[in-house]
């Protein structure tokens, strides 16, 4: 498989020579690549954070696409360095959960790192973005297949999802992302609330976040006053807390991980306490 | 028209990864074209700001180029999307007054974006850089013709410009923009000083922002001592307000808007009151 | 020599268009080149830490990449433009030191840029990056050499470079650089401490930075336990100090230019008085 996209995502930030030097070893090793930044601001060390990201913005890209995530605290010890294909697309980064998006689809394959010929040596302890992952995406783009980097790994480090859960009269999910504007992603696809309440119309949904109770689901982020906090499906599909105008997070207060509950009007269920609309 | 080169302006900031997704639907539908980032930093929802800078950068790129230019607090509602042909550029955005620098121009065409087949479907309520104007500006590179997209739009928004104005003795502008150094550029041109001033070599010129009183005209940022504001005609062609090495706007409390006024030495005005020289 | 890499290292931040219309400039004039930031948050008008990053990017990139270097207080005055050719590399920047990579190389030849057919006329008076060095970057690109540029330079701007230095039992070095994870990059090289304790097994050599003692250098990030400060040999190939999980430099309260030192265990070198471990 020929790859003509490579994307990265790590927690190197843009201030240091870091990300240039990882592009400068994919462009030598395979010219006219186009190399694509996720991003290089997840937060030091969060592999969590960075495997939702990879998980959102993937299927964004085109079969073939090559994508590059390292977030690595175990960099230079024993952790082992993985190349995923699943769905069309490779994945490659640290055997530690950030390839979730590749090793959670049913068609996963997973291979180790481990045919040194591919790597840029001498190896260093602690780059391995620039010695082991970017050489390798190069690799994989000029034709070299995944199982010829090393053989199959079947344990693959995988995260524990918050999966979203019903309980009672409600679907229970979790803020899962919170993004530059202060939009709260949830891990509810539309898809499970529709499961969830099938026929209910949207604006006969509810949606419980702390202790703020939001009436119905919103068509876009200005549908609504500017400083109301509104509920709608973003555009990853998935269900969003956003406030036109202003941080919805910092109003909230709200956190990766908080509960997010979607409930039908007139279910009789008790509102929060003390209840703040919108 | 075949174009090459794709400018991106946006307030969706670099941490999280919209900016790779854009690229990555028109890499994908558009292989070998040239992405180039103006800025991801407009501040979140400022159109206002956004359309300066695409006024200033606009002008260095080549003809052909395809600007795409996104601060959209109105995305999922009524507004329109367009596609503007001007000065042999292509401007895609909102139908908000961020495309004015494709607007003023004499020969300006605007279309709507209404043909989905051009769109990624299917349409999102919340991200038309990647539903609309993503795939858009990729079509445009591969040779669909503006016209293609929509209807004429002859209403298209319009930002009111700040111009400079003569006021007695002084011409008067604007700060139109504070650069990451701290440069205040301003609204007024160098060609727009010299026909006020006709013949007036430029030490003989006088500013005044806020209290402060400069002298002459620098021909560069370190032609005067450290601590010294200065104003000098920047790269952009407009008079700029400047101190080398700090940060000007910060000095000065400066903001955009506010009034900056241009004068001929001896020519019997106030200073400003209480005067600050540099 | 064609390139096709082009580098950009610049205190531009990334805020404004500046590096866009850098891009563009050089794109258009050069097509299909692939343009990779080095970075642009130099400190504004730091040329210290600007050559830094150069000597240590730049070796990381194939033969015939330029390296485009513009932190240039000095723009719009005397001081000299220059093509570096080292190494099998270009170097483009201001004459003023920040081109130390290049011009510290055995083979270096530097050239000033004068020949203003290469230029992007009219030539502004404050930004170069525009009108100078994308304009060459890109003639490089295309096959002009760098003898066509100018005359040639024997008396380039150095800067003083802090070596390494033997003090009795001790090696004495400085923090060079401190990147984004709080990482203190020192002058001395894995080569230097060999040579200055030849035999010694690395577990054996002790690290003094300021009150700590940090006892054997380290073979990854994570082979302490966290909140554990470490030294080890960096992935440039020089001594590091770090911390897993944290930021070293602003536990210890580093700065650029601190004195670190190297010593054997046993050497009966007094400990840093208050002594503070790890």
């Amino acid at each position: 498989m020929e790859s003509r996209i490579v994307t990265l995502l790590t927690d190197f930030g843009t201030r240091d020579w870091f990300v240039g030097v990882v592009r400068g070893v994919i462009l030598a090793r395979a010219p006219g690549v186009q190399v694509v930044d996720l991003s290089h601001h997840v937060p030091p060390g969060d592999v969590n954070t960075a495997a939702v990201m990879l998980e959102v913005a993937a299927p964004e890209f085109p079969a073939g696409t090559v994508h590059v995530a390292v977030v690595d605290p175990g960099v230079g010890t024993s952790r082992r360095a993985l190349c995923v294909a699943a769905a069309g697309q490779l994945f490659l980064g640290p055997d530690n959960g950030i390839l979730e998006a590749g090793l959670a689809a049913p068609d996963a394959q997973a291979f180790e790192l481990s045919e040194e010929r591919y790597f840029r040596l001498p190896l260093s302890r602690t780059f391995h973005a620039r010695d082991v992952f970017a050489p390798i995406a190069a690799a994989l783009c000029v034709g070299v297949e995944a199982r010829a980097l090393g053989p199959p790994v079947r344990d693959a480090a995988r995260l524990e999802r918050q999966n979203s859960e019903r309980r009672d009269a409600e679907l229970w999910g979790r803020v899962a992302y919170i993004d530059h504007f202060g939009n709260c992603l949830t891990n509810l696809s539309e898809e499970a609330i529709t499961q969830a309440f099938p026929g209910t119309p949207p604006q006969d949904l509810q949606v419980v976040i702390g202790t703020h109770l939001l009436r119905g689901l919103s068509e876009s982020y200005s549908g609504v006053p500017r400083g109301t906090l509104l509920a709608l499906i973003g555009s990853t599909g998935r269900l969003e807390v956003a406030q036109f105008g202003t941080h919805a997070a910092s109003r909230l207060g709200a956190a990766v991980g908080d509960v997010v509950r979607v409930r039908v009007k007139g279910s009789g269920l008790p509102p929060p306490d003390p209840i703040m609309e919108g």
